[in-house]
């Protein structure tokens, strides 16, 4: 079957990139039927439970038992490239013109999935410790080998956690996509850091921190390196921030020690989470610097955990305003309060 | 019930402002249960149904049978303060500080509904001209009252159809939000087109009417004064955006004739969407120039009309791409061939 290649293109007036990746299309005769929902039978089929390594891509990396082999079950953390990827490692970053006013490129980049258990209902929330601190040293393993590649400019890496948050596949997992270009999003959230550093001096997350840690009503908890709180302008409900407390603009350079210690500390609030609001369907983004701009005083690195509790609409995607119907002094409260 | 006033905040880093709305909050046991869904029952208890209008606040403004009386059946258009407004018209648009660092405002705003039928089950995509003309009128005049008032900067008006789209009722209904501010969002879209403007001295959506009408392939429809089509750069399937061919940045200065030929243009479009797609859930979003800048060069109004067929994920949270999986030119083919 013959692949059709992604492509990224690049509206003229808003300067916003998508990707145009027609091999990750449902049918046609689904494209009415909203947001994907879990399969009844979706446990049979999972291709990411161990004994279905075949049904896979090759695997990139594994943590698995001595002995066992490469695509075999023995695993307990797996990465293998994404089956149907909005990006794929080929191509060059550069920009061409359509009537000298539409510019795309080619679908260069990479996209690949972590399956962070062997076991298909388990969730980073429910696991033991260990589990977890090898998710934390994967997502570490692969961020370096992808900002290795000097043709990616960002390496983003993701969970979504339920139907309503985007995945079709129950079997814990997280993803990661490199792009070659820095999006406007994450543009503009970098140069407004920069105007706040030239302003002041100072990097804008690390006085957040030490505001948060003066008004203490936001904070959910506390370690040694990490700092987690509800944002003063928390853009949904529960909305929760991971920053690591000394100033750092990539992930790329946590120490395997920090990304264990970051282990616990989302193991932690995750669990809160769950118990808190009945496992709710979440987000989870890691918001770095570009990898060409990974020691920048002006920005710092940190973990967003969205609920998706409250539906983005109409007012949202206009405005780019949040409506949020829980105060997140409260959310934290609530959260704090929550020692399960 | 003493009423919680609601509250804009600005995110010190990302300078994105939020809406915190306490009283819309559903229930905190149902918070974990994902959008909102259709009660089924939801019909007999509609308060936007006729003979149900003393369950709403009082009308603004209606387009009634002659001798009707106010808040009484007899209309064919109705609208009313939002029950749950996300802000309300009361307070300064002045900003305050916490800490020296937060940045927050009164809830000042606006929100109104419009009720676009006494039909439930109707939808502009199968009404009656006559009644999508009278739809736009009202549109019209509500935008031209909200405008006038010195303490708003954007009216934004949008209409979210279906569940998945992020309606919890499915009587007919768009909605209008006047907010003190120009969100982050919309300002960065209006900077991109400025600086367009001081490089070529044209309106890069101008410039983008006459590629693609050169171009043909991604054109839906046109009349005299308005052009459908896909976007080179579409987010999402179908997403389809609706432009006035003579530059006019805001909205504001849509003649009523113009409104009307606007209304036999979006419900062509809106049909079109409904056959080929099995009536897709979708958002529409009005993209007006903010008030006080109702006559610029730079900018010009447009309607985004955003089916939901594919969910908003980790991936486009984190890095404001979204990953569309249906070639523009394939979608505007099968609409504008669809001649239902």
């Amino acid at each position: 079957m013959p692949t059709a290649m992604p492509e990224l293109r690049q509206n003229p007036a808003t300067k916003e990139w998508v990707i145009i990746a027609t091999e990750r299309s449902r049918r046609p005769e689904e494209l009415g039927s909203g947001p994907a929902q879990f399969a009844p039978n979706e446990h049979d089929h999972c291709p990411f439970c161990p004994g279905k390594e075949k049904a896979t891509p090759p695997e990139l990396l594994a943590y698995r038992a001595y002995g066992t082999e490469a695509n075999s079950p023995g695993w307990w953390i797996r990465i293998i490239p994404n089956a149907f990827p909005a990006l794929v490692p080929q191509g060059i970053p550069e920009r061409f013109k359509v009537e000298d006013f539409f510019t795309y490129m080619e679908g260069l980049g990479d996209h690949e999935v972590i399956i962070e258990s062997p076991e298909h209902q388990q969730t980073i929330a429910l696991m033991e410790q260990k589990q977890v601190e090898e998710i934390f040293l994967a997502y570490r393993e692969r961020y370096l080998a992808l900002a290795r590649d000097p043709r990616f400019e960002m390496v983003i890496l993701f969970k979504n956690h339920g139907a309503s948050a985007g995945t079709s596949l129950r079997h814990p997992h997280s993803q990661i996509i490199a792009t070659p270009i820095t999006p406007l999003h994450i543009r503009n959230r970098i140069e407004s850091a920069m105007h706040y550093f030239d302003d002041s001096g100072t990097c804008v997350y690390c006085d957040m921190i030490a505001k948060e840690q003066k008004v203490g009503a936001r904070i959910v908890s506390e370690s040694n390196n990490f700092i987690v709180f509800e944002p003063f302008a928390s853009r949904s409900p529960f909305e929760t921030w991971v920053v690591p407390k000394k100033h750092a603009s990539s992930f790329e350079t946590i120490t395997p020690e920090n990304a264990k210690e970051l282990a616990f500390v989302m193991r932690g609030v995750l669990r809160k989470i769950y118990c808190s609001l009945s496992n709710p369907d979440y987000n989870l983004v890691l918001r770095s610097a570009p990898v060409h701009e990974k020691n920048v005083e002006y920005y710092h690195w940190h973990i967003m955990i969205l609920p998706r509790v409250s539906a983005v609409a109409g007012f949202e995607l206009g405005s780019g305003i949040y409506i949020n119907t829980v105060i997140p002094e409260e959310a934290a409260k609530f959260l704090r309060e929550n020692t399960d």
